[in-house]
């Protein structure tokens, strides 16, 4: 660990990288001959192998969770705040995994991937992934790294989604879920605010029906519409007023169309930055796993009888200001667990930052998941 | 009146014009010299000329607030069941005025007008139009018609703030301002939304910097998306969930990226149908009036100030489920009122409907607002 790096960072890491050549039928029905699952760990994995946990990512994450990349050394995991020798995810004890999910655009076998078929990346034609999907590949690395069985998995938003898909897919091979600022599905209105972020994306004069790798461009204006109402979605009103308010960017109002309030100043930013960093095909497939996303789908409806089968205890967090996935939303999910008689433990937190709360470093969340991991090393017999 | 139209109906109308020479300095310090407003008329002005009513439009109306075209005999005004004789704008006591506003795209003078400098039509030149300048615009069309002081001006959303500012701006000309389901200014989430609906307009590859008309396209994706996206927030979550709820559209899922629910298919409909009616540029102008709004900025940022010099009688109404303009804003300005020593009927009412209950015949709503014109027509002695 470089001594450049915060004490209780997990320093300087490397993604790893697993190819896999079972073939892998998805819900869609397509099938995957290959795959490369590209990841990393923190911590060290005990001889008991039972100190395992799998941290699931969002709609734009992707295994760099924690620490540094050589090339990056300013700029943490997007989990860093949490995952670290002596942080609520503490690596002294837990061995922590956290890949790149499929169909991502960071390693893993996606979108920009070549396609065996045609030797040329995959686009559109890369297959629908679900969640369900994802446990499936998340289960074959947890075998290639020799893991039974997680101490925990655990996420935010879409990665809670995952966590909550262990617990129906393989009751029996985790002892833990978090399940932090999601919802058992996504609400009409959810769903709503996705297509206008994909129909944003499809329409792009760029995006030349997912081939635009084929013309040398890339759907810019498409994507960054897509961010900047996301970004809306991450946030809470009351946050955007404390941090932007009316604020002007020249001081005064010019009326013209060019940017007057700061708020457009940094809903630009937002939406420029984000098309250097992320694939199209990838955020069109992944707002698509958060609408089919339903694990109750197949059991009546009912998610009761969906997770009946796991003894996992469940922790799980909301905050009082996420409208894209609400405390409501959480609440029914702790009521389906109750149903099925589980160990629940939720907590309703008092945040203005919205959904985005679930990244940030707010003292009693990060309390109450320390508490909890606590308790998961005691159950586990973890020192 | 025509037989085939209802009983309470102001059956068939027909738009009439004005046409103003007297130049119209902006609060952008642009100078429109000329301008046309166009606009309808319901009823009959008394002869003590107290009986008169002015209606404002919102975002996307226009002036055919009643009634019916005769070349539209199917489709009454947008606030057709507000207005009519025994409604709660009771045609056969009021004298209703609705003009399209300046900017607006049916027929007033806007973007799509010609320019007399160039003989082509002003598009992005013409001036950013504030609520104050259509304050100004519409005192001019009551000189016109002979009416000094309104009995009420009224409106809903960005018509509220207009009936608001009228207070403002002409404090002796109204006795009653009706201001429904709006806010006293924009929050920083509604900025940003319009923001990114002004960007899908503005990226638009057929948007040419606004000169769309002479290449002869228009920029349909944009304002396709600016209209998707501005219904989901016309709508409440519970509206919409109950309205379309996870329901697909071909009843199983395709796993493609075309449409999977219902809701996708409601939304690309609504944008579809918009694009063949509304006029980009006047969609931009429009969103920027809202921006700008912001009546107690020139009185210490204070409302209570800014109204303080009208004796008009206040009705505020807002929605419980209205997210756009929640009935928090209303009660800012219910608060800022009282704070001037106003007399305020302020009604929350109960809506799963969202923003777009202002439009809608609920029943309680036009209880209200009827037992109100019945106070206005009390107050000013109309029989």
């Amino acid at each position: 660990m470089s001594e450049h790096f915060p004490a209780d960072s997990v320093g300087l890491v490397s993604p790893q990288s697993l190819d896999f050549d079972t073939p892998l039928t998805l819900d869609s029905g397509a099938v995957l001959e290959r795959y490369t699952l590209v990841f990393e760990t923190y911590g060290e994995l005990n001889a008991a192998r039972d100190n395992a946990v799998l941290i699931c990512h969002a709609l734009s994450g992707d295994h760099h969770a924690a620490g540094y990349h050589a090339d990056t050394p300013h700029k943490p995991g997007w989990w860093d705040n949490c995952i670290g020798p002596g942080k609520p995810v503490d690596t002294n004890r837990f061995f922590v995994v956290c890949p790149n999910n499929l169909g991502g655009c960071a390693g893993s076998t996606g979108p920009l991937s070549l396609n065996p078929a045609t030797g040329e990346p995959f686009g559109p034609d890369f297959p629908l992934i679900t969640v369900r999907d994802w446990v499936e590949s998340q289960a074959r690395l947890a075998d290639a790294l020799g893991i039974e069985t997680w101490a925990a998995v655990m996420g935010g938003s879409l990665g809670g989604m995952q966590a909550l898909q262990w617990a129906v897919d393989y009751p029996d091979r985790l002892r833990h879920a978090v399940v932090i600022a999601a919802a058992p599905r996504l609400s009409t209105q959810n769903i709503a605010f996705n297509e206008v972020a994909r129909h944003a994306i499809r329409s792009d004069g760029d995006f030349h029906a997912g081939r635009y790798y084929e013309h040398g461009v890339v759907p810019a204006r498409g994507l960054m519409l897509a961010r900047m109402l996301g970004h809306i979605t991450y946030l809470s009103d009351d946050v955007l007023m404390a941090k932007f308010g009316r604020e002007l960017r020249d001081g005064k109002l010019n009326y013209g169309y060019d940017i007057e309030f700061q708020i457009e100043s940094y809903l630009r930013y937002q939406g420029e930055s984000f098309v250097k960093r992320f694939d199209a095909n990838t955020y069109l497939l992944m707002t698509k796993s958060l609408d089919y996303f339903d694990p109750a789908a197949k059991f009546d409806d009912s998610l009761a009888k969906a997770v009946a089968r796991t003894q996992a205890k469940f922790f799980v967090a909301s905050f009082s200001s996420d409208w894209r996935f609400s405390p409501a939303r959480s609440r029914e999910i702790v009521r389906a667990l109750l149903e099925a008689d589980l160990d629940v433990s939720y907590v309703e937190l008092e945040s203005e930052l919205g959904h985005d709360s679930f990244l940030l470093e707010i003292p009693l969340y990060h309390a109450a998941l320390a508490a909890w991991f606590q308790r998961i090393a005691s159950d586990g017999g973890v020192p």
